[in-house]
């Protein structure tokens, strides 16, 4: 097979770490499979040089800013390369423009465009492990770019795919996908498969084991993903289409979402444009609107409900004032996001009345209300928050 | 004037460091003049590196060791290039690929092939301070190199000539070529300009100021050479070709070399091709023979004395046993070196002797004695290294 593995920055953020790194590399290689490694810098070195580049400047010049931060992850992969040289392995150590990954030319936050695959085909033919500096390409001018956080995950499943890799592993220092947050509820059970729809879902929802825009390109490359703990060697998740999983649960994990807050617009005028106005100057703040519910009014007014991340409340207040209008708002930081995720709600009645029933039974009123086709998310009172999360992974059976 | 400024280590040792680093080569540009300024990693960074790859091996693969290295002088451009444009200048930063420097393919140790002067003269004459990345440049596959020890000096040494700067400045921890080591000799004075010649005597006698690779790059590129302080404004000293220097000093220094060893050979048979072989036997060791003495031998038989320096003592002893030979050899690591240069010597005679007289008068005895068209050698007991030193500054009246 053909294995592209990718190592965050706590899997390799000592010496010592490196060099576990170095032997479950060596172990795939020696159990027949050709290896591509992708890594991150080494846990707080792209902090360090952040806080170095803003202890001259509020607003550093982002194409020098991919200079310096690009330097943490060909520190790793030269050092990853060279452990494994000493273990007796022939290895390649290439930074992105060495790998062949063009980004386009957004400084600090760029797209992978397009990769060579012929880069590292060509030593992979040639015998050695590729050891991959991740989070970094070039520009089409031949600028250093690099791809925002979470970017050497992205690194590795673009080279997943254009390598038409057999497997993309995500090492962190989690074990895997949960059906919910073990420190809530101790008997959550790690998933051995989710489809990428799901995982999408659950990423967005503060599931911080992979962030949105990996598994996007997974999904869209195809990339069979795998997110699983450099620290042991447990099986991991499997992240795959939803037709390379024969039994759909019908729920597959409860997330609880805690960087929430409500914004709740009274006697907003009932008009076409209104609410169109609010969430145009709201993007043009860069707030992040999340839930929109908007009740049926009567007077000519409406109630206009809406949820921000805690950090962009100040924002959001901003351009609220900005707005200049008659109505009143109420902002309510208060609040958590609890929300099932499952792709067998599609073809399965009655589990939001099952969820409704569960928290009410509990006496948790529920205070907003938004489905998807694979996802059913409620606010309610913050303080319910894991009460929520631990009747619902109940309710679900999750823990079967 | 085009002015290349080069910062070692210290200079850009801490994020104050850089700061007032920024400040100078603002100040160098406000004067009117196109700036390039080319770094170092900041100081203990790049030992720190090499410390982690040996971690790992002993014999670091050295490609990768490149790409390691590398990491710290694009860091501290970066860093510097944040600065400069935070002040409100327009600026570049630049790795060495980007500065167009070609390397040969011998990694860690690389010399510079080329540089494609048109990188960095287009961003200048956009009107921007660039600021390059030291001791790194690409070989013609593309792969990152490293210059060995030095790297940064040459990389400013080379950008100068390229360009046809008006000066290249090295700014370091000193304020400049001194007569003597001031540790040393208290009266010790700063030279206004010195000659390339005298200063690649000064280089390889171990005043550290420069090495000799920069200085004989700045000779063959005619490029005007001054090394100064970073830590206060005084001026420096101007490494020029002779005929620049309009009044000759007969002697411009005095240096002191503790590292060498004197082996002496005793019978050595005085036939010819002995010499050859017991030089090119230590060729093949990579000891680096300094002086050499054969007398006048009798009874067919030579003494042959050469000094090395003192860490490649042991590889000394290894290559005398495996010569075979007859003679007996004496090692003696309680001698030092004292060297006297200056351009002067050539039009002047009574140098030596006054050399000679000196020492004789401290009760100093000559052990081997070398010259060149402008220097003189001595060697003598390491418990007279000082003294000698003194009284030679004395001698040739360096303090006035």
């Amino acid at each position: 097979m053909l294995i592209v593995q990718k190592y965050g920055g706590t899997s390799v953020g000592t010496l010592e770490r490196i060099e576990a790194v170095a032997k479950r590399v060596a172990k795939a290689k020696e159990d027949g499979n050709d290896i591509v490694v992708v890594v991150s810098a080494m846990s707080g070195e792209t902090n360090k040089l952040i806080s170095y580049a803003e202890n001259f400047s509020n607003n550093p010049k982002q194409r020098e800013m991919d200079l310096l931060l690009s330097a943490g992850e060909r520190v790793t992969s030269a050092l990853l390369s060279i452990a494994l040289n000493e273990m007796g392995y022939p290895t390649v150590a290439m930074s992105g423009r060495q790998a062949g990954i063009r980004t386009d030319k957004f400084h600090t936050k760029a797209r992978i465009e397009s990769i060579n695959r012929l880069c590292i085909e060509k030593e992979i033919n040639g015998g050695n492990i590729v050891v991959v500096a991740g989070f970094q390409g070039v520009t089409e001018l031949g600028e250093v770019s690099t791809l925002g956080r979470g970017g050497s995950d992205l690194s590795a499943v673009a080279i997943a795919g254009a390598l038409e890799a057999d497997l993309c592993e995500i090492y962190t220092d989690v074990d895997g996908v949960y059906t919910t947050d073990p420190r809530i509820e101790p008997k959550a059970k790690k998933l051995d498969k989710i489809s990428y729809d799901e995982m999408l879902e659950l990423a967005s929802l503060g599931a911080k084991v992979l962030q949105t825009r990996s598994v996007e390109m997974a999904k869209k490359l195809n990339v069979n993903l795998v997110t699983r703990s450099s620290f042991n060697d447990n099986e991991g998740t499997l992240i795959t289409k939803e037709e390379n999983i024969m039994e759909q649960p019908v729920v597959s994990g409860v997330a609880l979402d805690r960087n929430q807050a409500r914004v709740t617009l009274r006697g907003v005028t009932d008009k076409p444009g209104i609410a169109a106005e609010i969430f145009r100057k709201l993007s043009e703040s860069n707030v992040n609107v999340d839930m929109i519910i908007q009740n049926v009014g009567h007077d000519g007014t409406t109630n206009l409900g809406f949820t921000v991340p805690q950090n962009e409340l100040d924002l959001t207040k901003d351009a609220m004032l900005e707005l200049n209008a008659s109505q009143s708002v109420e902002y309510d930081s208060e609040i958590v996001k609890v929300s099932i995720v499952g792709v067998g709600m599609k073809s399965h009645s009655g589990v939001a009345c099952t969820a409704f029933d569960t928290l009410s039974r509990e006496g948790i009123n529920l205070e907003m209300i938004s489905t998807s086709e694979i996802k059913i998310s409620m606010v309610i009172a913050a303080k319910y928050g894991e009460l929520a999360v631990r009747a619902l992974h109940d309710a679900y059976k999750l823990d079967e």
